[in-house]
């Protein structure tokens, strides 16, 4: 079998680390008193009755309390170090679909990196099936204690390896439609668990109050109400209903991941992975909200890169023990981001070994170490051994581990199903898709009833670099954007589905990438000819191989921006098409916020599409002809300018103080004011605006109107560390963006 | 007396308070056992002999302990509000030089405010010291136990009653030379002291982390070490010394005021009064540590508007109380900030009455309340009366006052001096003034050594919106400007002091607030007429009687930016002057960072002159031509663009992981790189930068250098809430910047 020179280095990684490890030996636990299973055969016992871990109708807990002390100690760090399907597979091209493996591979894997496995690469879905069938059914039937591992893969708005494609997480949020989210992340997991997969490394809870950081489109927005409210949905969506064989006791039928615990999404200077500036009353009452809300029964929880306050996540007891484990009694699976727990040598440099980085993970964190790394835990048992870790973090932490599988049923049954092909890209997740797809899209702008399109046009100028292209955000395997259909494709169909004679006259007009306007005269000849242009532009990520490529693109993991604007020659293109006289709607394609005051005064509509799904190219021609009524509000604020971020709504009252704007005006006019000199916090859009083609009209009539409100949702993070709802009135806004509502006070008496 | 329109509203606020009030009752301290002083007479002892705090030969602690019980709860209360000068003086018209006062509204300031009183305001020398002497000598004579005021104004950078004007703060630290400061500060204090003034609301020690904040210009840059070690000199140089015939136990002339205490640097966006995140270790780490370098010993502090991780500063009791009086064991006076208990109410939202904003500022705080606001602390005797507030947290503060007036030996002699006019604007403080003048000036790029400029030159071209302009920083008075040289009659004095002929052609060029480029022509004919090329352009800040009317500013208090650039058609006048042909020299004055990258890529040499004191127009030409050296560096990092901010040098590890930055070339090629995509989070010129005519030379030899590190300096603030020097390695740079540098290993073991 041939090894890809990666998968060489992550073994020449995983042997150097080999040599360092003394014989392994073998722990105590069989020999203590009173245990009832011999030093020889750990998974009997010695009455010749069932172990309890092997009952299916055993209580979970009885059955972990049964099954650790029969571990030993290289079996339990084996638990909780990530291995990696390609420790068997030759995963190098995604499209090789031969079903071998490497037996050595997979023995070495299991010994060493056995309790959760890796299994987010790209391959046939019959190969797959057949890596995670030969690797369970290794460690079901071939190793002593028989436990079966966690495989994990990515999701975030799809399961990545060829499963629909649903819009963005940013895009999901956008519909403020928990319900349809549940039913997303449901799809996400059918189409996972027929397959094997019983991970799935999402949701994304961290808020999106520093736009300028690539991972922006992978969160649900800026406020931690609405990120609650979708993690919520999405982790009950995903995780609901039983495995088939599960025992009655399983919880779930897929462990959710919520990540980045906590506070990772206000990186200084927007830099991907910068420390996060706050205290613990930021910490409360914005950061940790999303995670409290939505993951105390999510069946894992993934942590930050990030330092918070200057400590490292990672090894932050204070977050990680005191209030997830401690306060909030969370009991399931937590696990590190790949290659954490090395950041504390070579990043953050709080640690000079492996050894400490190990420990300093385990003990403050009660925590298991993914691998991209170089397998600091692998350190354990010497470290045990010397008593410089206290063992009862790493039983702490398998215990942790296997709960989550006991709860997923993985004991009973944890093979893929034979019929997975019928839960895959199914009709009825169609339907969903293209549901979402349209609640995605917020009409931001709609002047003159510019939209909907009238149906009676004879022609439609279609212009822009986005026009013609399925961008999809991150989070997505290498060409998966083959499944999704353009914008102009999209309108095509649409209007070949309606029998309709209108012409579509496409023009690129310039790249995404580029400032050569040299396009720009088809683009304004197309505009020119048409009865109403709509200009495409925005940014774009890439897929999983290209990002990590380098490719360019301006969104995504690691991708950060210093400003908002359109790059290169696109606010240009708009005002060249604007200028050649006709009705111009502009559609803003992104991940983030695009900072644009120009196409925001000027156009006659603008739309917002996040970065869609598969249906994403039909639902913006459905909506824009109004064959869909646009009802998606931003999750986010969309500010004048990177200079005048952060400006999410709910901002601290004072700290906004807005007396006296200034301006730039187009002519080069300078209005000078405070907050600021030329500028103004105020955003193009706030947190909540979208806009429909029905009108609605406020401040006339009344009505009763009941909503239950938590003592929990008045409470604040005093300085004596605690909750306190304080007497004082309260104001409640109902509306369409914090700028447009109705209000009403509540007393706290 | 006429009061103007403003006074009268102060006044009716007082009035409407003082309705409130119940009917003034005696304290009941003059009764208690075994006190040697009868409730008729509290100024005498009963036996006859001298108070002890009419001693002048006690130790202060014995004397506050004497007067503190004899004080009523009326006169505790008068003593921590502070009055206005404007209650017995018309100061509306600052030429107006009438020396009569106003006897009713002497006795009421006195009765209800009289501990320290406000004296910043505009005024002839001679008037400010009839007001100052007739106050002091009604309190000392005429008031029952006879406490004399602090009478207090402003001067961060000169004192401002047409005191010496030195370089804005930031400038002052450019210098890296605390000696110097010292004697500026030393300079202030010598002015304000002759007149009467005992209290200089200065230094201000936040850090410049923020750029967009208008009060950058105030600051002494980004470091916390640089700003601790100025503003102890700066503290030094105001306090050493003692005020004439002061009893032996005073320990200074002048109240330092150390200013805004704490972390009121880094407003969210960068808007004035903005809230800012941070925890604990920030705090401890950067925020606090000039304080506690600096403040220990200085004679008050003021405490910030903002909230600091959502608690507001002035109500916060860890910050005042916890940590200032218990572990820092401060014992001083400490003020708010002019109106900041109202915020509570209105701004912080945290308060819905006055009763309750003045409890929270005095029991969380020991602090006193600035005018400005609705005096709050009128309601204290009638809060102490009914039980709400303690009265042991009145007398906490109370104490703390007398504490400082007693260091000040106010009590012996609090009088101005006769011979006031000796110690204002002398020959010696001018000297000082020069040299400091210079050491503000940053040589920041010098080509192919444009600078210094030969004397052989027939001409030289002078161009620009600065160019015959002076532009003082904040906080000066009305008109200071007038006191200095303009750049233009600099370079013609420096010319005429050295019998020169060079031919200095001037041009404007542009205005700073405009887009007009209609001087163009005139400008560029200028350069081609001469040997070299001058362009002054930058920010601009306003007078305090200006700045608040509104008029336009770039910099200064609640004047903040949403972008660095240069403003209106700056940066395309220097564009045009280059093109001109001739070697073009960029002169920045500014208050703050100018994120110009075209100019430090282009330019022939880039001089910054942060805001410049009278002097600022002579020194430049001084440096330019080479007469003097340019030594300065620079305090805070200059980035690329607001979108690149923060970009401070000491920045976490791991928080700036450049790996592959992009650019956007001058001809629009894009370079895409990913931190950022389009930019590079590196500064165009970093803190520490200054490069001299002088060429140095690095690498090459060695030598044996002894530098003291304290523990102190290596400990890092734990999550368990403590200082700690951890083991490991500690890198010392020793360079002209955070990127040109030497280095040694310090390991702890």
């Amino acid at each position: 079998m041939a090894w890809s020179s990666r998968s060489l280095n992550q073994l020449s990684n995983l042997l150097a680390c080999l040599c360092l490890l003394p014989v392994l030996t073998l722990g105590h636990g069989g020999v203590k008193e009173g245990l009832h299973f011999s030093l020889e055969s750990r998974a009997t016992n010695i009455d010749g009755s069932l172990p309890i871990y092997k009952d299916p109708t055993a209580s979970i807990e009885a059955r972990v309390a049964d099954l650790l002390p029969r571990m030993t100690i290289e079996e339990k760090v084996s638990q909780i170090i990530q291995g990696d399907v390609n420790g068997w597979m030759n995963v190098d091209d995604p499209l090789d679909d031969t079903l071998t493996f490497n037996q050595t591979g997979l023995e070495e894997t299991v010994q060493f990196m056995g309790g959760s496995i890796w299994a987010g690469r790209q391959m046939p879905w019959d190969k797959l099936v057949f890596a995670i069938t030969v690797g369970q059914k290794y460690m079901v039937e071939n190793t002593t204690l028989g436990i079966p591992a966690l495989f994990q893969s990515e999701g975030v708005h799809g399961f990545t390896d060829n499963g629909t494609t649903f819009p963005s997480p940013i895009g999901l949020a956008a519909s403020f439609d928990p319900a349809l989210i549940s039913q997303v992340a449901g799809i996400i997991a059918t189409e996972a668990e027929g397959l094997g997969v019983s991970q799935i490394f999402a949701p994304v809870l961290d808020l999106s109050r520093e736009l300028r950081w690539g991972r922006v489109e992978e969160n649900y927005g800026e406020d931690h109400f609405l990120t609650g409210e979708i993690g919520n949905a999405y982790v009950t969506g995903l995780q609901s209903g039983r495995r088939r064989n599960a025992s009655s006791t399983a919880i779930a039928r897929m462990a959710a991941t919520c990540k980045h615990f906590a506070a990772f999404g206000s990186p200084q200077s927007g830099i991907n992975l910068a420390q996060v500036s706050g205290g613990e009353r930021e910490l409360r009452s914005e950061f940790l909200k999303p995670f409290n809300r939505a993951c105390v029964n999510s069946l894992a929880i993934m942590t930050a890169y990030s330092s918070y306050d200057g400590i490292p996540v990672v090894s932050n007891s204070h977050l990680l023990t005191d209030i997830l484990r401690n306060e909030w009694g969370y009991k399931y699976w937590v696990t590190t981001d790949a290659g954490s727990v090395d950041l504390l040598i070579n990043f953050h440099f709080t640690c000079d070994t492996r050894e400490c980085a190990a420990k300093a993970a385990l003990e403050n964190g009660i925590q298991g170490e993914m691998g991209g790394g170089s397998y600091t835990y692998l350190t354990l048992p010497d470290q045990i051994a010397a008593g410089t870790v206290d063992v009862k973090y790493l039983d702490q932490t398998v215990t942790a581990m296997l709960r989550t599988k006991f709860s997923l049923g993985l004991f009973e049954d944890p093979y893929p199903y034979s019929d997975y092909l019928s839960t895959l890209r199914t009709p009825a997740s169609r339907a969903i898709l293209h549901q979402v797809e349209t609640e995605n899209i917020v009409l931001l702008e709609n002047r003159d009833k510019t939209l909907p399109i009238s149906k009676s046009v004879n022609s439609i100028a279609l212009i822009g670099p986005q026009a013609d292209r399925v961008t999809f955000g991150d989070y997505v395997f290498f060409n998966a954007s083959n499944n999704g259909i353009t914008p102009l494709d999209g309108f095509k169909q649409y209007l070949s589905n309606i029998s309709s004679s209108i012409q579509v006259n496409f023009a690129e007009g310039c790249k995404l990438w580029s400032n050569d306007d040299s396009g720009f005269g088809e683009a304004v000849m197309a505009a020119q000819a048409s009865d109403i242009a709509i200009v495409m532009v925005g940014t774009w990520s890439l897929d999983q191989t290209l990002l990590w490529s380098g490719a360019n693109a301006t969104t995504g993991e690691r991708v950060d921006l210093s400003d908002l604007v359109l790059v290169g020659a696109q606010l240009d293109l708009v005002k060249a098409v604007k200028a050649a006289g006709k009705p111009t709607v502009v559609v803003f394609v992104s991940g983030k916020p695009v900072a644009e005051p120009w196409i925001q005064a000027n156009a006659d509509a603008v739309v917002q599409q996040f970065y869609p799904g598969e249906l994403g190219g039909l639902a913006i021609a459905e909506v824009l002809f109004g064959a869909v009524n646009p009802s998606g509000k931003l999750p986010v604020s969309f500010p004048q300018a990177v200079g005048t971020t952060p400006d999410f709504y709910n901002y601290l009252k004072g700290s906004r103080s807005v007396t006296d704007s200034g301006q730039i005006f187009p002519n080069g006019t300078l209005l000078f004011g405070h907050q600021y000199v030329l500028n103004t916090p105020v955003p193009l859009w706030s947190f909540g605006h979208g806009l429909s083609y029905t009108t609605f009209e406020y401040a006339g009539g009344s009505a009763t109107i009941t909503i239950p409100v938590l003592s929990s949702q008045l409470a604040v993070w005093t300085l004596q560390n605690s909750w306190v709802v304080e007497p004082g009135a309260f104001t409640l806004k109902v509306g369409t963006s914090d700028q447009v509502f109705a209000q009403a006070n509540l007393t706290v008496t």
